[in-house]
């Protein structure tokens, strides 16, 4: 066996059964021991970032990792935006990047560059094998390293000669697992006295205290004793949602909205989840969204279990049962006319099906989205926590290929589509379950309205055509189709709906190309 | 006026009149300043790795560099590949990377990450700009770091306040001319005696010893009176060629081919090029492709100016005054029949016309283009000299842009042109003149090769599933169709002939996907 063998037999040892892959010449023998190792699932993308991001849609759904394997520095390059996605959601991936023989360093080929400088900058672990007989115990410590506590990306670059090179005495792989520490009761007492202390407190919930609808349940009870207002960060890397889970307000993008959700709170008490602060700054406004005089205080945070520790604070406030006042079930009507974005709110909230999968780019066209959904049947959410564009296609493919039991539901806007589109011929290829509703509104429109924010730009000038998308515009039923996956286009609200329902029963990836209004809408 | 407007304003007086620009929020400022400073040109990209392979293309053929606006860490990422290739070419460009405010970094926002620390992986220039009032020398600074010598990749590191804030007190941009030094007397005699000295020198020459035919013609000088085999590196920045330039020999992409090459050599003289070494490290290969005993003189480097050294070490051989046998003007016979890559090869030749640009990333499928246009009329070459793929669509956006006074060719091979396709929007909005070959193979064919250079592998194997570009099929057509470029596929050699001979004379870009025989062929 060699290392590359070694590798992948580690991997599946430690339970990592599935490789987003865009390998290289480097990452040759790694390629050929999938052939050795059948019980290991590569799937090829087109490109780096699809294979990130689908580690990363993966990871989030199934909470372990998977691995993806990269083409020496470019390639890491190409994979950034979407892993340092995965690492702002603190999702588990095993990233191996190949690189060049050890032997080989020293010439300075063209494609030689300084790998540890740029992984480093996302990595939880990081390490380069030394040596075939090192491998085994490499691989199973990046399993644990991506696993944690906390939990996040961990990064194994492998030259390539100890890839080709033969394992003579193998180290033994040690699977690890740490638990996760419950909060210690002192600080439990401590975080139910200050909520019962504050006049107006606000329970601040991300991380794992949303991504299942126990953990919603006892922050919810917390609320209902407490008076606190429950509030979920801005974006979180999945959250459980729909009709019987808790009412809650995500924390807004825009300062401003946020400021107003946060007005007169006197104590924050976050759990897994920053302090608010905005996303952007802005010259007129502040960055931090504590409002002046409040409080914030830490609970829980992503390296204990947070779930138990929200039920011991429950616990330690004699909250009820069950939270008082869960989401009721209810649909939009269907809608008709024209294709709105409130049009496409209502579609895609008589869309949703039990269990589903929603991955969440739409941005400005699916501003209606959230509202007409929350009382649609119990499904999973993910956002763009790490705000670099291009996520939703590959996490959509990671997710298809984590939950294939259900089908998943892609909403992507037309901009932050084109930075990895090449993710719907790997949805082709692997025949993975996901619709795609296209948003097309021809515009950075997100941009549009932070450049009015900016300061006022007439229509048709230099500026404002760096952020519109017409001539030529984009048709996305061509570019599906040369990828392999069908598509068609909606004109209408009844033609989105029809396209959805035709979609909801078909075998492999579908899109259909949403246009709404030009711009924002 | 703020930072932004000096940042452009400054950019302008030193030369940089052009912007490939990916902008987000924290760029808005940058975009609306455009508006005051109409002499900047700024191109809209879909897709950084667009922007910096656009930058790249451009500085390649105009010797100065464009400016690039990426939106922070993960517009760094995403154009990261393609800066590497502009490193390695030496491509002077200056990239701008929006950033936080620094009054926001303390928030630790999603988009937050350790630009610096990528940057400084693959720029010879690299700075944050503190303060609105040193934007404008700063941006001087990086044009100046951008021309070196030696040139390349200069980041100048945009904080948004210092992008909005006021200009009280503006630095004066000082606008810098570092003159590149003639090696010296002694180090011309130096060479010329180390090439009357060896039994059988080789004259390895790339960089600017390759970019003008002056330059090629004095190497031939050389070549010819010291006997000397003359060699270009093996993916040059940008070489001229064709008709009437010296006949030269690339060094050949395969150890085992290039060591043929050098059989026998007892000097290298290098001449802005690295000593020959292998482009990626084999277990059966040496590494070191200097033959056993040979000596390597580096001659003139990317500090110097190469070519009036090269001038300098021919009149001290007392070479005649023009090389004795540069290339005869010829041309293939048109081909006719299956569209083989011979045929794909001989219809190139028989398309370059007087002064073309080729931007070449046509790897395996292209392999019998460069014999078939060796006699074509004079074009210059450009080369994927970094080794990450992506490259050619982009490069041929930017080359489109530097030089509009001819049409563009681009020869594009199907796994590497998905990377960047979406460099086919930023042609076709600005109705650049590329002609896009696409060479459909339906393979990574060059790693099937390199594959069974590993080991055998079994066709439909997990592994060779993995170099597999079939299981849908890519449909260029469809695809350029889907970003407004014209396209049409040749199936035969015949109809691959007619449609360049239409898009010789199109306005606009033009796609032409040309179906060779599936793999490697």
């Amino acid at each position: 066996m060699n290392g590359a063998g070694s590798l992948l037999r580690s991997l599946i040892d430690n339970d990592v059964d599935v490789c987003f892959s865009n390998p290289g010449t480097s990452e040759m023998h790694f390629v050929a021991a999938l052939d050795d190792v059948p019980e290991m699932r590569g799937i090829l993308a087109l490109f780096e970032g699809v294979a990130t991001g689908a580690a990363d849609g993966y990871g989030r759904v199934t909470g372990k990792p998977a691995g993806v394997l990269l083409h020496l520095g470019p390639g890491l390059g190409n994979g950034l935006a979407n892993l340092h996605n995965a690492r702002r959601a603190r999702t588990p991936v095993v990233t191996i990047v190949g690189d060049h023989a050890t032997t080989h360093a020293r010439y300075d080929a063209p494609l030689q560059s300084d790998i540890v400088s740029v992984a480093g900058t996302l990595s939880t672990f990081l390490r380069v094998s030394a040596s075939p007989n090192d491998v085994g115990a490499d691989a199973a410590d990046a399993v644990a390293g991506a696993m944690g506590p906390p939990s996040g990306v961990a990064t194994l670059i492998l030259p390539a000669d100890v890839s080709w090179g033969e394992v003579s005495s193998p180290s033994r792989p040690t699977t690890h697992h740490v638990a996760r520490a419950v909060v210690d009761p002192d600080n439990v007492r401590a975080a139910a006295h200050a909520l019962r202390a504050a006049r107006r407190p606000a329970l601040l919930i991300g991380g794992s205290a949303v991504a299942s609808e126990e953990a919603l349940d006892d922050a919810a009870r917390i609320a209902d004793i407490s008076g606190a207002i429950l509030m979920m960060e801005t974006f979180p890397s999945i959250a459980a949602r729909g009709a019987g889970t808790p009412q809650i307000s995500r924390l807004g993008y825009l300062a401003e909205f946020a400021a107003a959700q946060l007005d007169g709170v006197d104590l924050i008490l976050t759990v897994d989840a920053a302090a608010p602060a905005s996303f952007f700054a802005y010259p007129a406004f502040e960055s931090n969204l504590v409002p002046e005089g409040a409080d914030v205080m830490a609970f829980a945070g992503p390296s204990q279990d947070v779930p138990r520790s929200l039920a011991a604070l429950a616990d330690e406030l004699g909250a009820a049962a069950a939270p008082v006042a869960p989401v009721l079930s209810s649909r939009p009507d269907r809608p008709q006319g024209r294709l709105t974005s409130e049009a496409l709110g209502a579609a895609i909230g008589g869309a949703i099906t039990e269990g589903m999968v929603v991955v969440d780019e739409s941005n400005t066209g699916g501003i209606h989205v959230a509202g007409a959904t929350a009382g649609a049947p119990r499904h999973d959410w993910l956002t763009l926590t790490g705000g670099a564009i291009g996520y939703g296609l590959p996490a959509a493919v990671g997710a298809a290929v984590g939950r294939p039991e259900v089908r998943i539901l892609c909403l992507e806007s037309d901009g932050s589509a084109m930075y990895t589109l090449q993710a719907l011929w790997t949805m082709a290829r692997e025949s993975l379950n996901v619709t795609v509703v296209l948003l097309s509104n021809r515009s950075y429109a997100i941009l549009n309205l932070e450049l009015a924010r900016v300061g006022a730009v007439a229509e048709g000038s230099a500026a404002a055509s760096m952020l519109d998308l017409t001539g030529p515009e984009l048709d996305f039923v061509s570019l599906a189709k040369g990828m392999g996956v069908p598509a068609s286009r909606a004109e209408t609200a009844d033609e989105l709906v029809k396209a959805l329902e035709a979609a909801s029963t078909a075998e492999g990836p579908v899109l259909i190309e949403a246009m709404l209004p030009a711009g924002l809408s």
